[in-house]
């Protein structure tokens, strides 16, 4: 297939990961048309061969597949408002990542304004963009995702489609992005403890890292529990659970370091406890979360 | 080497990890005595060979090298006081799991009185016990260690003598255990903000590995910028890390989840932004937490 006959593709939003969707189109032959609110970013684009458009406008008029990659969906909607006329019968794809409610509110906008729409969200880093390691989901009508599924195909790594619910790319973000997060506070707040009692982040690392990777196992049964409601037999129950984190945080107050995230940790654990299932697994507490 | 040949070893304290460590030396040929407060705990064991001594004392007696592994160092200590005549000169290695602190009183209390101690920690969960994913880290004399490093070595997988710092095991369990206990926290919320979307969690799970995947290599990173004070550059800042979090907090809410965790997360790094790193790595919250 030459230049020629690829879908044109535009990208609105020029930060780190949207520089890496327009990159990842460009070298793969689709013709590229840029905006962003701060036109030097595309500089380097440009001179790739990406096209850059002086108006949102512009830009849509340019492809019937629009990209919209910005900081949040206030910023989509105020970029993408003013241009509903140009983008009717078009394609939008949203990779902006925000919260479920929000997307399913750009999905009605986007009906109620006659343009295709599909929500996406990107779970890796923009150099991730192109490469066999990139993840992005999909979200919203399958026949739209099928048509343009060769040009989303070209940012790389794992595509998938979640289903017509436009919130359920948005859900799958929010939620992996809580435990990435959630894990990276531990992860500070461990080297914190540690360097406090004299140990190298760079001697610890490894055991840390050996840490890390009894999760993914953890993550099966748990999923498995938390589907099937079932959370007893676990060899490690949440009375435990909380008597270990009372460890953890009785040894950083001795170093004077906060424990504000263990503390709503355990006190989740405590009140579970209180609630009846201190002996069950901790897993219990996905359900307790939820029901409270 | 015949059972004979092999070092004698007592175990005070038969909860699940003490019986996984006295079925590993009794595996291994080792002459085996037990002590627990409740004597039925012992019953399989001591059909599979080892013997169980009725106090404490006649315990130590059986044997010259004693592990102490029960629920906290206030248990350990409960035992092994009245038992200080009986261990004179005999070797304590006091596998339970409490805070740096707490092991080097430990080790005070044992130079005190005549006894050889070292203080350890066990990584990975009972069933790992004498298998090649077990993980159990020492501290206190290099010599001493060396000297029952051949029994030890019969407890499996990785064994490592971290220091002549008697806390030094002990500060490993806590800083690991952070991380642990943090990410499983970050797991089971996320896990039920999913299900609040109506993601199954078996569903998300493969994602979720994805995501924990990622660990590793942000922890080398990290290690190294912790060490070296270094926490410009990093492609993902410290304010885009808060916003992303705040993200999560507002589809909990949305789902009425409570997010004590996160908000507590988040705090540090909107401390950490007013104090004028927000354009930093996450990693320096690691250096906040210390010098708050």
């Amino acid at each position: 297939m030459t230049a020629a006959n690829r879908e044109p593709v535009t990208i609105l939003g020029l930060g780190p990961m949207g520089q890496a969707l327009a990159g990842a189109f460009l070298n793969n032959g689709h013709p590229t048309t840029m905006w962003n609110r701060t036109e030097s970013k595309a500089d380097a684009l440009v001179t790739e061969g990406a096209h850059r458009s002086e108006t949102v406008v512009d830009a849509v008029a340019a492809s019937d597949l629009v990209i919209a990659c910005v900081i949040d969906y206030d910023a989509v909607q105020a970029i993408v408002e003013p241009a509903a006329t140009a983008l009717k019968g078009k394609t939008l794809v949203n990779l902006t990542a925000d919260s479920p409610a929000r997307a399913r509110e750009m999905a009605d906008w986007a009906a109620e304004h006659g343009i295709e729409y599909l929500d996406g969200a990107i779970m890796t880093p923009a150099p991730t963009i192109g490469g066999s390691a990139a993840v992005v989901l999909y979200a919203g009508s399958q026949a739209l995702y099928e048509i343009h599924e060769p040009t989303l195909s070209n940012l790389g790594g794992t595509a998938a489609h979640l289903g017509t619910d436009p919130g359920r790319a948005a859900a799958h973000d929010v939620s992996l992005l809580d435990m990435f997060w959630t894990g990276m506070a531990g992860m500070v707040h461990g080297f914190a403890l540690a360097k406090a009692e004299g140990i190298e982040a760079v001697d610890l690392a490894p055991y840390a890292k050996g840490i890390v990777n009894l999760l993914p196992d953890i993550m099966s049964d748990f999923a498995e529990r938390i589907d099937e409601d079932r959370f007893t037999g676990d060899i490690s129950n949440i009375r435990s659970a909380a008597a270990g984190m009372d460890h953890i945080i009785h040894a950083a107050h001795n170093r004077d370091i906060e424990t504000g995230v263990l503390n709503a940790a355990t006190a989740l654990a405590k009140r579970a406890t209180e609630s009846g299932y201190g002996a069950e697994s901790f897993a219990r507490l996905s359900q307790v979360l939820r029901d409270a």
